[in-house]
């Protein structure tokens, strides 16, 4: 008879709990199968989503069932092993750090009290607006599997609305999109855009009469892709204007309302689409839990990853403030998996009576997509675009891509865009339930 | 310039409009491609569903958008024949027959006027609860890509909601589901959901100790499968028995509540789940239009499909009463498929000065799965059952699945489900935004 967790579990046996199934909550799981204490997972979502493809997801090309993988499914293909992984789907609602308890409300809104040795903290970020006027309100965003299905659908839904519109002017305003956020998914996104209406909306809609994409990129620094070398940053600009993408560069975004994206520089960029890809923050339950955080909402820890304030709680991810060569790790994937990683093996040395060593990053590199055949990668010392940059792309992608299955099917999926120019999943879901 | 339909048609051209985009009104769309006339398709949807596989979708079997076919790509698929194709997604609020005007909502809530001279109606049906008290309110149904999605996601999360129940009666209560009505749907997803169960929850949920899986099918008649040969009836009724379905013959369910269902003779099944597949009815959208309707909301056709009232309407699928041998046919997808090419064929006839022709139904047989390696399948006059009816089964769903890739997918899955029991769609969509 199932039991629940305070009673089942063995006294003996030291408790590990993950808050969150992002890349930092999986890859400590898979550091810590096997070993002699019990670990949960817990996630108000029961799938890992693989987030460096939501703009694939936002543009057609790829389902969104196939960049999610359940988390116990996850911790099945670990097999035997993993007999240790236990996974509750549940939203954190707080954490008594003297009882050592998580609160969580659990599905049928049940409260759960989890009891935990250790606690690793990997709840990810949410967007940042900072503050700016109308963006949460007019403004799509793409930080999890349900914003970039909302986005699919407005996309798809504005080409839908424009073929019926009579007004010229209002029926051109339906088909401009802005993008805010020179970054890599603001980048990805643009260029993904670009090609999605070139391509396969041009072919569905041709009494639009579409000659060129309206799709505008925003980047309120100098330049996009802030941190990769100066050439790549410059092929970037240069190929996603060539697939019809407006860049502008220190367009500092002052508002947003329907009517598009106002400046400060009083600029104005009339779009009925705005998606806002300008800024990440830590999620806001570690701000509500009371540990000290940076004004970004990352939490601060020291450098073995520990908290400041309690040595049996771990911080991995985008929720934690880890620095590499004296400046903050940036919010991406690869920093994620080895503060993960790192997390778990501080708290199997723990377990072993000995002390934590402190996170070095190791920098494998950076790499961001533009188009077809196209991308940018610095890996080491070497910085490389355009085809093999594309190929290497695409390879790192699905090897971090979990489930063979899902593997296969973005691939064919993959396949046919660069075939047939497709994008397949043009579905607009039309009623979707809350249930 | 694109111009509202109104205008940029030419005034020479008969103008056909086509009101869904179901089995009925994509085959009558394609048997027009090429006519010398313009033809509308309009669907509160941007795909066409294939409904069949519905309880596939609910189970985790195959992804929702595997098995659905954007409208606009089905018409580029026919080639440049289909150039006299367009497709509108609007909901029909009403159809000003004297002015031969469809009046539709567009998106943006734009309000269309789009003139016909021939009309297609083609909308197709919604679930009958025959008012049973209760249904409305706490059951679930399975009529469509939304309604499927919904019920994928509530099975999930109610094994996640019972792996942290700490009463063991409320936790067998959440793990029970009862499906009412035993015709095809009913069957095939009491089916799906047992295995569903057995395999990859079971394996998913160690933890829950499920020894069989709690699925119960009511059927208010004397048997599954009304409409089969006695045989395939009871080899229905043995397999889903084997497959630990508690079968129940008989048993009219007077009202549904959060508790179960509970039937006119006084029995209870008690459940936290209930899916009703008891009943289909006509869209009520035909009644709306002031056209004489039969008792369960299909419209009266004339013997050539033509509306008794308006002869420049016509009816086919689930919204048509249509007759075969005497009896209404029952609203199945080879009844809508022949009904769609034979209305169209009519609007031919009339374009070319003829009469239209009686429709006559071609009774190609009926079949329906029960599980793995098992179905039932009455071709004409000869019935079979087990693997080769399985087979055939799958044979048939592939070839009128819309979509070279779709199909594609779809086999993968079946694939996967057939060598591993695995079933990989478990993704419980978090929020899912209506926009």
């Amino acid at each position: 008879m199932p039991q629940p967790i305070s009673q089942s579990i063995s006294q003996h046996r030291p408790r590990v709990i993950i808050v969150g199934a992002g890349f930092a909550g999986i890859f400590a799981a898979r550091e810590l199968a096997g070993a002699v204490c019990d670990v949960l997972i817990i996630d108000r979502s029961n799938a890992h989503a693989f987030l460096p493809l939501l703009y694939q997801v936002a543009t057609s090309a790829v389902e969104s069932e196939h960049i999610a993988a359940p988390v116990r499914g996850i911790i099945r293909n670990m097999g035997a092993r993993a007999a240790n992984l236990d996974f509750c789907m549940a939203e954190v609602r707080s954490v008594d750090f003297d009882q050592r308890l998580v609160l969580a409300e659990g599905q049928d809104g049940v409260s759960l009290e989890l009891p935990y040795d250790y606690l690793l903290l990997a709840p990810g970020s949410v967007t940042n607006t900072f503050g700016t006027p109308g963006v949460d309100e007019h403004a799509y965003s793409l930080k999890n599997l349900e914003e970039a299905v909302r986005l699919r659908n407005h996309i798809l839904r504005s080409f839908e609305a424009a073929a019926w519109m009579a007004d010229e002017g209002q029926r051109q305003h339906r088909l401009c999109f802005v993008v805010v956020g020179g970054g890599p998914t603001g980048v990805e996104l643009a260029g993904a855009m670009a090609e999605l209406m070139a391509g396969a909306l041009t072919r569905d809609f041709p009494k639009l009469g579409l000659s060129r994409p309206c799709v505008t990129l925003l980047e309120a620094g100098d330049g996009l892709l802030p941190g990769f070398p100066e050439s790549l940053r410059a092929y970037a600009k240069r190929k996603l204007e060539s697939l019809g993408v407006d860049v502008r560069v220190g367009a500092v975004v002052e508002r947003v309302t329907p009517e598009g994206a106002f400046l400060k520089d009083g600029g104005a960029h009339r779009a009925a689409t705005v998606v806002w890809t300008a800024g990440v923050k830590g999620e806001p339950v570690a701000a509500r839990l009371g540990l000290a955080v940076a004004p970004n909402g990352q939490v601060l820890a020291r450098p073995t990853l520990q908290s400041a304030e309690r040595p049996e709680v771990f911080l991995a991810g985008d929720i934690c403030r880890a620095e590499y060569a004296g400046r903050p790790l940036p919010m991406f994937a690869p920093p994620a998996i080895q503060e993960g990683r790192h997390a778990a093996r501080g708290i199997l040395r723990l377990l072993g009576g000995r002390e934590p060593q402190p996170f070095r990053y190791f920098d494998k590199g950076m790499m961001a997509t533009i188009g077809k055949k196209a991308a940018v990668v610095r890996l080491g010392r070497f910085s490389f675009q355009g085809l093999p940059a594309w190929l290497l792309w695409l390879a790192v992608h699905l090897t971090y891509l979990i489930g063979f299955r899902n593997r296969l099917f973005v691939l064919a999926n993959w396949a046919v865009d660069y075939f047939w120019s497709e994008r397949c999943v043009r579905l607009i879901s039309r009623r979707n339930p809350l249930a």
